[in-house]
């Protein structure tokens, strides 16, 4: 068996992503070393030469000198061949199409709102930051409009892709469960989304985030 | 045989993904419809309610009820069982890894940045985008130098993933060739990222932006 570290930081959705594909496949982490990015510790020089050279975590580290940036790549690594990824051509390129969604239209607007208003507090961000947040407000609302109208499609859906579920609701979860914490977001205004993550919850193995 | 129709504007680099990706496989894409994105033709009530909820392109369409949105799964989806995607667990996941890298810290920095000064016209931009203008900047070669320190490691690389040409490589060629058209990046800079781009189009069955 390959021994599997995880480099994250703590609170990171990312980060969560990957011991909660771990934990409902039924794969151990074998490690964690965690980083403070607030103090600077994944843009040393070590971590930058060594872990990722884009300075970013999660970092599933696969052996002594195998690296893997990218918290979609690395579920992918983890869950591969188990029932979390389909293995019809259609669903499948449909769960890389939510996770890809999840990369581009949500992570950056949800995301980044709970991490400048819960994690890094707002009296430390750049005024071009808080500039933005009427513009990631907006886009958070949409991604997650696009969220709620996919689920409430032809009847209803219990999942993303498919009739079970995929990497593409854990990737989609991660940083919706936690939506609210920028203050910017309450679930009561997409039902669906928030039942969807009740679902998530109660799969078996689930592990929450803390 | 499906019948693929791709939904798209003229100039874009993930749209170019889509038949770059088919031409590499030898799959023909049959229908191509043209939207002008600066008139708000991927906003239309139709678009958005038939097309793709998120209002972007490109946008797949594989049969007339199921569109895939997302240029990277659409990638995925045509070149399925090609030689673009590798069958190792490892290979294949560092061939997402790149697609993501290039999706999150890529195209939001390098890809816009053409479109407001090559397409769209800095002066048809808001304040907010142009005061946003040195931050990408930074970003834009941030991901240049990490692409530029992969290709170059372990006496050099000729494609990112493995020994040969993946998905990995197309996704990134698409909007690197064109970096240059924002005025803010020269791949003289990036001399090994350059000679890569020269081999991406060297590849049999290459097809160009225009």
């Amino acid at each position: 068996m390959t021994k599997l570290t995880l480099h994250q930081t703590t609170r990171s959705g990312n980060c969560y992503k990957i011991p909660l594909t771990a934990a409902l496949v039924g794969t151990k982490i074998d490690k964690v070393i965690n980083y403070n990015t607030l103090k600077g510790e994944t843009r040393t020089e070590h971590y930058l030469s060594n872990i990722n050279s884009n300075g970013k975590v999660p970092v599933l580290q696969i052996s002594s000198d195998t690296f893997m940036p990218e918290s979609n790549a690395a579920m992918y690594y983890i869950a591969d061949k188990s029932p979390l990824i389909p293995t019809d051509r259609l669903l499948h390129a449909q769960m890389l199409q939510w996770m890809f969604f999840e990369q581009y239209s949500h992570e950056p607007a949800i995301a980044v709102l709970r991490f400048w208003v819960a994690i890094k507090g707002l009296e430390n961000c750049t005024e071009d930051d808080k500039n933005s947040i009427p513009a990631k407000r907006k886009a958070g609302e949409a991604a997650l409009d696009v969220m709620e109208k996919h689920l409430s499609a032809e009847g209803g859906r219990k999942w993303f892709v498919g009739d079970g579920v995929t990497l593409a609701d854990v990737a989609l979860f991660a940083y919706t469960h936690v939506a609210h914490e920028s203050m910017y977001f309450d679930l009561m205004d997409w039902p669906n989304v928030r039942d969807w993550c009740e679902r998530v919850k109660g799969l078996d193995g689930f592990v929450s985030m803390l």
